[in-house]
């Protein structure tokens, strides 16, 4: 299986969610990105489908948007 | 581990989202419920803290909402 990709910009609710998917699936089945510290992954998140964070991409190309830290508009802020 | 639980009321969010977790957390990881078809589960859903669905309350007890498909109070009119 292809890996996840997990965007977040390090909220505490991006923090809690990220400890959440890690241990459901694993560490080593996603890549974590913080688009706060990384802001050219900003517009890769965009392209994927990503509005809010956090936001887990699987490997099929869905954008599960789980619960609500920032907005994209709010992290490019 | 224990198994988490996720939660819908079989909308088209929550069935794509439904694909998503087993596929990524495992079948066997998993408990599916559809308060929509038991209402009596409503109650333990929400004590459990989920406010919509598709949610996925986790073995130690965080609630992750994905995506939106539903309200609770929408489930239950």
């Amino acid at each position: 299986m292809s890996k996840s990709i997990f965007y977040h910009a390090g909220c505490p609710v991006c923090v809690s969610a990220e400890q959440d998917i890690v241990t459901l699936i694993g560490t080593d089945n996603v890549d974590i990105v913080h688009i706060g510290e990384d802001k050219t992954k900003i517009s890769e998140a965009e392209r994927s489908g990503v509005k809010s964070v956090p936001a887990l991409v699987t490997p099929n190309g869905n954008v599960l948007h789980i619960n609500f830290g920032a907005s994209i508009e709010d992290v490019k802020a």
